[in-house]
């Protein structure tokens, strides 16, 4: 039988706020087994990058990272939140070991090839390196992932955090029984929008068609979805998808996914 | 017999300049075995602060961590410099894993007690993690340190990065036969200070004597050899003082401390 691990997604919302934050490294650290987090770098780059005078570069509500961004991205993203999470684990006795995809050449990507849109150091993932992953993780050691990866050639890249949660989990779920945490604003997804008590508790593929025929599952919840069905095809058993409280044993109100 | 590390330190005037950094990275990742990497941040933090407008605060020359200012150093520190130099080495297909002293909890120190002058969130280090050091070092990863530690009470601190890689000299000197590697501007410990060909190439306790009597070892040089023979007399093999060419191993123009 495989060991279970949890990979669990926080974004930004949490992040930026240090009550939320508080209770946030209280609640994963409580997590029994394995486990591995991954972060979000939140509005603190936009605020970093406008108190520097460099302006945030939005296409189709995208972020064009150019040089300039991928420092401001690198020092938040990788240093101080990415530290700050790690110390504060720490304080837990959660042995955290912060990581870039750069470091022990965790998540391989290539630079986005230029189409329409030219997004500038973004990468797309082509692998990650689930044999040193694993290693860390049998010293005893909770790796904390910054959105970030690198080409291999020296070049860090902007990495959608979501992505780097998703791809995470698939390559360790062939070693281990991986549920993917996707932590977000609202308690799961919502039967009905206004009430947040309306919380669908389990979907399976036969349930989604279900929710996607009645427009339950429309806007911004469609792609969240989509990627949740395809880390389940590929290797992981299972994603739920809640605020931070999901992570605590004796809340069931969350929305589990399954095949 | 015990296996060979060496515990390289390297100052800003090689972080700062681009081509030397290339240079470094080349000679670094050509090192035969085992091998550790500590760097300072040099003055981009400095520089950072002041297009922030964060004034850099100074008493007796040495700088003071207020908040602020430590938020700065974690982000070029931990974030910038760290992680360039950590996906710079990978692409030269050295295994590096950049690594804060919170991280994998390797580096455990305490905040420095307030006595004439309050230096703010500068740590005095109380122990490094061997066991977890060594680990990492037997998975065939290079860690990458910048010059930051912990409290272990979620408190991060800046930490003087010659005292970072004489303290991980000290703690694997018991398993491994440790050599360090203090990369400065010089070629070594002069004869002359103004004819770099002058270099002492070896020292022992007897001549360490010798130098000091004639006063060639004065100003900034006394307190380097002295943390030198601190690191010798607890279980570091040698000590090496030269630009970063002596990591060439067909350059033997640089000082050798021994006991």
């Amino acid at each position: 039988m495989k060991k279970k691990l949890s990979v669990v997604k926080i974004g930004g919302n949490v992040i930026e706020n240090e009550a939320e934050m508080e209770r946030f490294i209280h609640l994963f650290s409580e997590m029994e087994g394995p486990k591995i987090l991954v972060h979000g770098g939140g509005k603190l780059a936009t605020q970093l990058a406008s108190k520097l005078g460099i302006a945030s570069k939005m296409v189709n509500g995208r972020r064009i990272t150019d040089a300039e961004t991928l420092d401001i991205i690198t020092m938040v993203y990788a240093g101080l939140t990415n530290k700050n999470i790690v110390a504060k684990l720490q304080s837990k006795h959660c042995n955290a070991i912060g990581l870039s995809g750069a470091d022990a050449d965790s998540i391989q990507a290539h630079k986005r090839p230029v189409k329409e849109i030219d997004f500038g150091f973004v990468g797309d993932i082509d692998g990650v390196n689930t044999t040193t992953i694993s290693n860390l993780i049998s010293l005893g050691l909770t790796p904390v992932f910054c959105a970030m990866s690198h080409d291999g050639n020296g070049q860090l890249l902007n990495t959608n955090a979501d992505t780097i949660a998703s791809e995470l989990a698939i390559g360790l779920g062939e070693k281990y029984d991986t549920t993917l945490y996707y932590c977000f604003e609202k308690p799961g997804v919502l039967m009905d929008v206004t009430d947040e008590a309306s919380v669908v508790r389990h979907i399976d593929s036969k349930k989604y068609k279900e929710l996607l025929h009645e427009g339950i599952i429309a806007d911004g919840m469609l792609p969240k979805l989509e990627n949740c069905f395809h880390a389940l095809h590929n290797n992981v058993k299972s994603v739920c998808l809640g605020n931070m409280f999901m992570l605590d044993q004796n809340n069931d109100l969350f929305t589990t996914i399954t095949l």
